[in-house]
């Protein structure tokens, strides 16, 4: 049985904040720096590398803080959630996200339905459809190819699809697999709709409506906007759209869509890019091999996060070295720097992933804990970061841990040699530099050119960003969210945050507003 | 003579800090939150309004706001920039942007050219060269028109140009004043540039080559990989090309390029959008006169910010109220939130004009300053964000002040009823009701169900998002960010932060390197 405790009543989390705290500026320097570089430093999965030689950390630390994943009982928590367990007691849910792409324990069965067995089975109707639609056996009213796909869904069934589409577009038109443009449709601002629609040839484009309860009202909104721009241009709608929904919703069993692809409630939003939320979008785009090969990266690190061992697990020790920052450092906001344009999007991703996670105030149990929680995460590609905010992250009052992502090699392989390298080898040394940089900072005369240093980082590096590297970095901060969860004690699978606004907005366009909300309402009009 | 002083040395401040905290919960409920919505607004340019009724300000704390401002000597400060001093005292430059879009004071004259003729001649250049553009008397070698412009350039000659440029497509769309579609490359990733080239015909395209100095590393190699692809096309580069530069760079008079025109050290990146480096773009995707109505938004909100008393002032007031946010209530980070997709990369504008100014730890004279200065800045589109990060604004441990955006009206005008609402409607009502929600809570007797409120926030609405609007927008951004830099004491127009990074990736890419460096080199294999 597993006890969840807050984290500061571990004995481990007090004896981890009288550590002895580690100056990244001397550890980083000399010899010491380089052992750092070599030896703190975890295998991933697909071929990439969890390297955190510029953390505040040193042997002692890391003892504290595997100690403190032992008391915290971090891999038994996920074993309990991999098994089946109401782990998402808010809502009394279980957390099945991880069975869309492996089968980490036992069998889960829920309501006599063996939930690994179902996700494939949808996993599979998606492949075959995607691939009816490549080989134009599926079609329009026509009789022509569907060129188009476009996503219709908001936060979780918008921002990781969107993400992992360009993230795998340019590598997918590299080698070959790459079927159909994907444009995405989210927000409730009618000029969304309009300017996707606009852009777009609709009589060649399939619609994914995306929405879990059916309910969604951006979405259904949305929708209808498609569904207008459809009959206008003449077409009809149901053989344009599909669904992504769960069974239960009203979307499912419409005869409003060519076919309806299922998730459930054990699949949260943010967590359901590995799900038909992801995968009708990406095989139809790119290929059910693509989406498959996505899996299998996520699989692979998803089984790393059940070793026992912190420091053989990168997603176990990244949410620990974060937590470490956040309750003992006391540092206020993460930034996450790819570098790599393809990823341009992964940050607004994690952004909702871990900030709608635990950006939480009170404990499982409904009590308010007296610690922060879930900091503020934002982030843009590197170099074009180091042209902006950079200057704040170097040499601003607050210190803001970084966490970096490189790869060695470009997706579409095209380059120019300039002053002697490739710009691949320009975006490499860049991120190189930066990590010492930040670590050892430079002192000046002039305190306007010195740099204090001590900025820590982490990076995650590979050879090139692939569909299975994809997946498992998608898996390793999945994970690490979840992780940090359990330290902070919060459920990291609900939002109920997210419900007053929505409950006020109804209240304004059913004009039953007083006070400020009335006046708000006048000055817009409503 | 204004007098530079630190923040916590002016009386003003510490009667501040020594007020009353303001519950916004408490003044936003019934009678008091109505009547705060009218009154605690300031109108601005093209039809805009600053309203801060959500903030955590009351009589008591806006007049010693006031008396900060005056000690502070904003309003002189202000003017003895645009009156042409040297502000910019670390790089020994006059702080020159505001003579882009207007004359606020005398003429400013330096080396013997008046400044604001220098910048608006270059204006018409550009102009005329557009419309040539436009009517097919500058063409590509086989006489065809340009269809697409592509900027080539990185931090401010990227993120204002592009951010401007979504703001204002479908607008332009609407309007009949869309002439190219533009496209930008900024990252030295190979992939970027090589994914833009492949997703664009070449031989109808027209570069924008944007470096003040002429010497950026990624733009200079971003140039090099648009050459190979147009020798590699069979085509002229130097009929494909025109650069944005100061007079004195290398590519100035360089036979390479169809045209240039000019900026100067002036102009700040950061600050440059309504200079030659906005100008270019802009006036080639839409018109030049977009781009007028443009600058002539910014000027009309300059004029404004040059108000000595605060509470007309709403760039000063915004400054103001953010300041007591960081250093009296010590708030971490700022969220800006437009309810408007087409300001989605509005927020990474500002995320650099804001960081990159203000994220400095020593004040003018290079004295380190014992209090925080800018802060995170971060943000994404509403309706989208309330779907991901939201729930860490609702309910997280730390408080992060928000400025929200929104106008009554889309920009295309293509709407749907559902539910009896327009989607116009409903995000309007979204953004109203997330200001109550935010600023009221709500009890509940489940703890996890529970919203504590007193998160302040803060509303920019306006009719719709016009050019004039747009430059109105961005004016009040930028001279709140200036305000900050003057009550913080710090150059907000330098970057010394960002080179310790260059002189680094030089070394590695020299293989001039040892200790962590060297080891991280070997883990790219560079």
């Amino acid at each position: 049985m597993v006890a969840w405790k807050n984290l500061d009543t571990l004995d481990s989390f007090k004896d981890l904040a009288g550590a002895p705290k580690v100056s990244v500026k001397e550890v980083m320097s000399g010899d010491s720096g380089a052992a750092r570089v070599k030896t703190y430093c975890v295998p991933m999965a697909a071929g990439l590398a969890y390297n955190y030689a510029a953390k505040a950390v040193d042997d002692t630390v890391l003892q504290k803080l595997s100690a403190l994943a032992d008391e915290a009982q971090l891999a038994e928590k996920f074993a309990a959630l991999y098994g089946g367990e109401v782990i998402n007691t808010g809502e009394n849910r279980l957390v099945l996200h991880h069975l869309t792409r492996s089968q980490l324990g036992g069998d889960v069965v829920k309501d006599g339905v063996n939930k690994r067995e179902f996700y494939l089975a949808q996993q599979k109707k998606i492949a075959e459809f995607a691939e009816a639609v490549h080989a134009g056996k599926i079609v329009n009213g026509a009789g022509e190819k569907f060129t188009t796909v476009v996503q219709i869904g908001i936060g979780g069934s918008d921002l990781g699809p969107r993400a992992m589409y360009l993230a795998l577009e340019n590598w997918a038109k590299k080698n070959g697999a790459f079927h159909m443009e994907a444009r995405f449709i989210s927000n409730v601002d009618p000029d969304d709709a309009a300017g996707v629609l606009a852009g777009i040839d609709v009589a060649h484009s399939l619609f994914v409506l995306v929405s879990k309860s059916g309910t969604t009202l951006e979405t259904l909104t949305n929708e209808s906007f498609v569904k207008d721009a459809l009959a206008k241009a003449g077409l009809d709608a149901s053989k344009h759209m599909v669904a992504v929904t769960s069974e239960t919703s009203p979307l499912a069993k419409s005869s409003d869509y060519l076919a309806a692809f299922f998730m459930d409630d054990f699949i949260g939003g943010r967590f359901s890019s590995t799900s038909a939320v992801g995968g009708a979008v990406l095989s139809l785009a790119f290929t059910p091999e693509v989406f498959d090969r996505f899996l299998k990266g996520a699989a692979e690190e998803d089984k790393l996060a059940t070793k026992a061992d912190a420091l053989q697990n990168p997603a176990m020790l990244d949410a620990l070295i974060g937590v470490y920052e956040r309750n003992v450092l006391g540092y206020p906001a993460t930034a996450l720097l790819p570098y790599s344009q393809a990823l341009s999007r992964f940050p607004a991703h994690l952004q909702q992933a871990d900030m709608e996670s635990n950006g939480k105030s009170v404990n499982r149990f409904g009590e308010p804990v007296s610690y922060p929680t879930g900091p503020v995460l934002f982030g843009e590609p590197g170099t074009n970061g180091q042209h902006s905010f950079y200057q704040l992250l170097h040499q601003g009052t607050d210190i803001i841990p970084l966490q970096f992502v490189g790869f060695k090699n470009s997706q579409l392989g095209v380059d120019v040699d300039i002053q002697g390298s490739t710009s691949q080898k320009k975006l490499c040394a860049n991120v190189a530099a930066q990590i010492v940089a930040f670590a050892c900072g430079k002192d000046d005369a002039n305190n306007n050119k010195k740099f204090e240093g001590n900025r820590p980082s982490s990076i995650i590096i590979g050879d090139q960003l692939t569909p299975e590297a994809m997946g498992a970095l998608l898996s390793h901060f999945e994970n690490k969210i979840m992780f940090q969860g359990f330290l902070w004690n919060v459920n990291s699978f609900d939002q109920e945050g997210v419900q007053l606004g929505k409950v006020l907005a109804k209240k304004v366009l059913a004009h039953e507003t007083d006070g400020a909300l009335k006046e708000l309402s006048d000055l817009f009009e409503i």
